[in-house]
């Protein structure tokens, strides 16, 4: 089982995942793997044994479990970074230091058959198809005792960290609530205490209102440039009514929130010309605290490279406004997306 | 100049470097630029009118400035991040959002007129110079009263962000102390409390006794892969003296930090066929706080990527555990460092 690890000083943990651990060697420079193409993709249909049994799959009917016919399919990571999910894990000394068991869950959530089309190229009830998995898979993971918290990210791209092409999610159960998490839930209360409001709703209100930097909006959600952008053209996507958790979503913001992520990452694919990112979802603490959080998705395309100044102080040099990026974006057509001739949107 | 801007949730900076900002379409995946050959370097000897005027350099006698003759050479930044360096700044608002000018100092610190050979190539006398740079450039920096911090750090190789590769390092004076030291220094004032001794003393201790962690010791200072490494080969170097502040090393301790600063990136060269990495040096604020501080380097190879779940949680997954790290590198012969045939060691 992976192991967990805190920092004496800073108390940050770190997981050091035994399960996917590499020999030395194999981090010489000339030893980097190259992804696999289509025809030797474990997420594509007819691949099914390639790999760890389904957890869940949206199927046609009469299809079995691990064969091809499904839309939707769901598995554990292969190399899990946490797991398996049994007894809530405590903390342990090795010497001085503090130690826990790296239990929880970690799933891929594969978007569809189709090895080409990812998120900005499909439909928006495909879109709504992959967020009820998400809160699905959120709920499932979450009914564990030993998970805190639960994380749904996207990595697209292989200089953002995906090591597969196919179009995918990963989610993570782990045995603590994240520091980047407890430290915005602290925030909130520190901005409601001082300023007697949610952050997130002023901040809905404020960009709505100055419109600078505001990417797009639809009946449920607005997504922007943030005032402090770390990098250029992180865009978030925030609910505009005030709700801790993402996984409570009703049905009808379930479509709207559909709607936005593809219109955000279509605009990105089409402005940019596919960019690598990395998206994820931040909701209230699975098991308590947070009540008062604005669960909100935060999106960092990987254009630049956080170096050693922002390693070493926690500060990002950002290269671009956040306004001029906003702009750009905002007069993006994302209905001028390809669709996708699948050689035309591989990337990779 | 560039522009400071707080996060109103998690109260982290940014800064808006305009001076450095780039058109949105220079984001496109096809935009790369490649690092100029030798032939076009601005820090190589003889183009010296590539760079901004120097602030400092060690020079033959009777050489002019910013003509060849020098062997450690400091200009600010053609493209700086802060600066200048004026009045110290007061926040403001815009809307309700938090700002402050970046004033401060970013300069970059020319190694050698020698192209390709870095710190793990040359002597320890060579790499003492340049030590003894980064001292008389800190205390010139700190004397600025808008800089609160001042941080030196090497990147080394384009995946580690570094855009020449000419051996350098970077000097930033800052108008804010950073998180992520801030944070370090209340760790130490809660672990002294609860604990009562300084953790990195304690860590010096541990890692010296236990020793499957240490990669190296000399008189006055340990190198070992942490405890809770966020990144496969982690390294830090910590002064076995209890001391704040970097800037204060006696001559022989500056002797003995360039001798195992030299020894620990020899090994990573030679084991690791020259990694990229991002180095940084963590001292107390150069203001007021952090008395209690013990100062220390912080090595972090660019052998993975911090993705999705990096981002969104603040947990580092590290697929090498820090034991098996520090055996191969205690196991690297140094000595064995080709030391330079231009072509062989260029990077790039």
């Amino acid at each position: 089982m992976p192991q967990l690890r805190q920092d004496p000083v800073t108390l940050r943990w770190v997981a050091i995942a035994t399960e996917r651990a590499k020999r030395p060697l194999a981090f010489t420079r000339a030893a980097k793997a190259a992804v696999p193409p289509s025809a030797q993709c474990p997420f594509d249909e007819g691949h099914e044994q390639m790999t760890p049994p389904e957890v869940m799959a949206d199927r046609a009917p009469g299809t079995a479990p691990n064969s091809p016919g499904w839309s939707f399919r769901v598995v554990p990571n292969l190399y899990p970074a946490f797991g398996p999910a049994d007894a809530a894990p405590t903390v342990e000394l090795v010497g001085s230091f503090a130690t826990m068991r790296g239990s929880g869950v970690h799933e891929v959530l594969i978007d569809s058959p189709d090895h080409y089309r990812d998120i900005a190229d499909v439909d928006v009830a495909k879109v709504e198809q992959i967020v009820r998995g998400y809160i699905d898979r959120y709920n499932a993971a979450a009914a564990n005792p030993s998970v805190q918290y639960v994380l749904v990210i996207i990595n697209h791209g292989r200089e953002a960290g995906a090591s597969l092409e196919h179009p995918h999610s990963q989610l993570f159960g782990i045995p603590v609530v994240p520091d980047a998490v407890a430290e915005e839930i602290a925030g909130v209360a520190r901005y409601q205490r001082e300023a007697g409001a949610c952050p997130y709703c002023k901040m809905v209100d404020e960009e709505r209102s100055a419109g600078e930097r505001l990417v797009l909006e639809n009946a449920d959600f607005v997504a922007f440039a943030p005032f402090a952008s770390r990098l250029p053209f992180e865009s978030w996507i925030v609910p505009k009514r005030h709700s801790a958790r993402f996984e409570t979503m009703a049905a009808g913001e379930q479509r709207s929130f559909a709607a936005a992520l593809h219109a955000l990452l279509a605009k990105l694919k089409v402005g940019l010309n596919d960019p690598p990112y990395n998206l994820y979802i931040h909701t209230a603490p699975c098991r308590e605290g947070g009540e008062e959080y604005h669960w909100h998705v935060e999106l960092l395309p990987k254009l630049a490279i956080a170096a050693g100044f922002e390693l070493g102080t926690g500060i990002y040099i950002n290269v671009a406004t956040p306004e001029s990026a906003a702009e750009f974006l905002r007069g993006v057509d994302e209905q001028s997306a390809p669709g996708a001739p699948a050689a035309a949107t591989g990337h990779g």
